[in-house]
């Protein structure tokens, strides 16, 4: 019952160390030979980091008094809560679902859409994020990391992201009221799930929704880990069987290499597009991926749908390439050729749209357009692939113009 | 008692128009000299991304009947009052200060701060934003633009912001609780100040003070405007004398050249930069400009203050440079120099600092860095002044390196 910073990454398949394991050769060497790994000098790096980041620390801090002093003046200015709540009347969180599911009411502020007035895709992202977060806060299991329990602290793991699915069938306008629920179930025997819906808080209309998959990293070693049994027993009596999209068969999205039609190159992370983990945030990854989307197409189409297949993490001094492909044998030729999630869209969508009326934003038509994307970093010799994606979109009624 | 997009710029001093005088030459003649018009093309290119709009709209839009209905029912989801409310509890806000002041109780979220757990300047800007729109939306004033009043609207009036100062003395934290007071007040005759205070919901403290001011534009003309009597009997009740910053000789900023020592050419706005006016965001401006600032500054130190005076505004289509000069001749040097802003900051936040405890955060040194910024849209004769600004820095107590 928790969920970490989208900013890190891994592959599937995957296969799991077990807690404490690290320094058993033979484990190690399993390890190592894991995709995700990509070259054996980035976990390297990443400790490297971590000692950095204390290094710099000291010269600055007079004692280590003084830091533990921070520390707890911290914990009394975040005020997390040791013991499980049922209300966060500051966050207007609430435990639902027989007392294992979290719902929170937000307002969709100004900063948050873009200029049609509603939300962006990166807003919701932000606030699947957030509610996530909140989620964990509200159990009493949050410890001082990203959505980390205390039995996952005293492990040194972390959350690490592999697969993320949205599916968005009206975007919230400025002002609008929205709940956005979640929760998280089992996903095989080390990983999690966690799921989210977006709802106007008016109608109960169901707005989004959207799935992820989630494993654990020893922070140190950077490697994939199993669920230790402490943190198993403090996050399984939170699962929930509910799925908010379901997939018998998740669909693979193709590797692009550097013929894809679309590319940007030279993409470099800024200071400000980093999180709490010192990596870039997942939603900067989305930006990177829509950016690379001609303008006319932004214009007249609504992203309907996005999966994303994380492979690695990224830091700051990484060099990032964007590609992106549209899907030349989907829907938009043969009128017959329509996968499972939007065969979910319609089935969950279509009909209250009538209903509610959607205007600018709604209106399905049985056109989508699609694109298979590629973020990767790029290497001396070899490039290495951060996240694979796929989005789908539909036309929109009314369109804004980028350029003047 | 209303705010507009931060997106729009103007250039002290000021001359205004009166509402409805568009069409007389004399007055024309007066405007087309004014300092912020800067070249001739660009209020038409203005009015020119406006009817493109409604073109490439009606391109989409089967009629003006669907047109309609979508604005009906974009209303209805905004729910924006036709009567003064005295709390909003989706907002968690409140009329204060006697029936006229705005208080909005926020918790920062985890995609609000920084690497460094604290809450970004961008973050802050954007709550200002947030809280003024919000006051406005309390005072059943809210038109369907972006802050402007009913009165404006009829008028074709839009704000534009001159003039923003913020003082930071804490940031506050991941899963803080703040308070944001904002409120507004006269500025000469024709203009608007609004004024905002972040505090802990907790202690009291005050973090940050700002302050801004504003005047009207036709939105069809891009020509500044008088305050016609219908909008100042609007809004001129809601106006307090309290003053969040005092400034007895606003500092002015000089304009730098392509000498000074740190630019960043060839910047473009992109499609998520902008927002509900169309135009570039404030916020992506001040991030243009920290950008700017070589990255061992700032590892080692943090914001404390900020002022920003609007020249013109940016389009998409703008290629913008940022440059940035240090001050040489600063406190750093002679540790005498002292501007008003930083012996103000002192008196209010050094005391509650030491009772507090900023750890982090806090710990004002006596040896703030300070830079003069200047963001400029690249002209093919002559470059145009977007914004001038001025940021003054402190040292952190602990620094998070950048790159890895």
């Amino acid at each position: 019952m928790a969920v970490s910073a989208f900013s890190y990454i891994l592959s599937c398949p995957v296969r799991f160390s077990s807690p404490g394991s690290n320094h058993d050769p033979h484990n190690k060497q399993k390890l190592n030979n894991m995709k995700y790994v990509g070259n054996s000098t980035k976990p390297a790096k990443a400790v490297d980091l971590l000692s950095q980041t204390a290094g710099v620390a000291s010269t600055y801090v007079a004692s280590v008094s003084d830091q533990k002093l921070y520390m707890n003046k911290l914990q009394i200015r975040q005020n997390i809560p040791t013991k499980k709540q049922f209300v966060d009347p500051y966050r207007q969180g609430l435990i639902i679902e027989g007392g294992f599911g979290y719902r929170q009411t937000v307002v969709i502020r100004s900063y948050e859409v873009g200029a049609d007035k509603t939300a962006t895709l990166e807003s919701l992202f932000n606030l699947f994020q957030e509610s996530a977060l909140n989620h964990v806060w509200m159990s009493g299991l949050l410890s001082n990391g990203f959505g980390a329990t205390h039995g996952m602290v005293k492990n040194n793991l972390i959350w690490v992201v592999s697969r993320m699915q949205v599916q968005v069938d009206h975007y919230p306008v400025w002002g609008e009221v929205v709940e956005i629920d979640t929760w998280v179930g089992a996903s095989g025997k080390n990983g999690m799930r966690r799921d989210w819906l977006i709802r106007s808080q008016a109608t109960g209309h169901i707005f989004a929704r959207a799935t992820s998959t989630w494993v654990m990293m020893n922070e140190r070693t950077r490697r994939l880990s199993k669920m230790p049994e402490e943190v198993r027993d403090e996050i399984s009596p939170w699962f929930i069987e509910k799925q908010a999209i379901k997939e018998d068969f998740p669909e693979k999205i193709k590797k692009l290499d550097n013929k894809a039609k679309y590319v940007n190159f030279d993409l470099k992370p800024k200071r400000s597009d980093l999180d709490m983990n010192h990596h870039v945030n997942n939603v900067k990854y989305v930006r990177w991926m829509l950016e690379t989307i001609p303008d006319q197409v932004l214009e007249a189409h609504q992203l309907s749908g996005i999966i994303l297949e994380y492979r690695r993490e990224c830091s700051s001094s990484d060099i990032v390439q964007s590609l992106c492909e549209p899907e030349e044998d989907g829907i938009l030729k043969n009128g017959m050729k329509q996968d499972s999630s939007l065969t979910h869209l319609n089935e969950f969508s279509f009909p209250s749209e009538i209903m509610e009326g959607g205007g600018l934003i709604g209106s399905f038509e049985k056109e989508p357009v699609r694109y298979t994307h590629l973020l990767q970093i790029k290497g001396e010799t070899v490039n290495e692939e951060i996240v694979r994606g796929k989005t789908t979109w539909r036309k929109k009624l009314t369109s804004v113009p980028f350029s003047s």
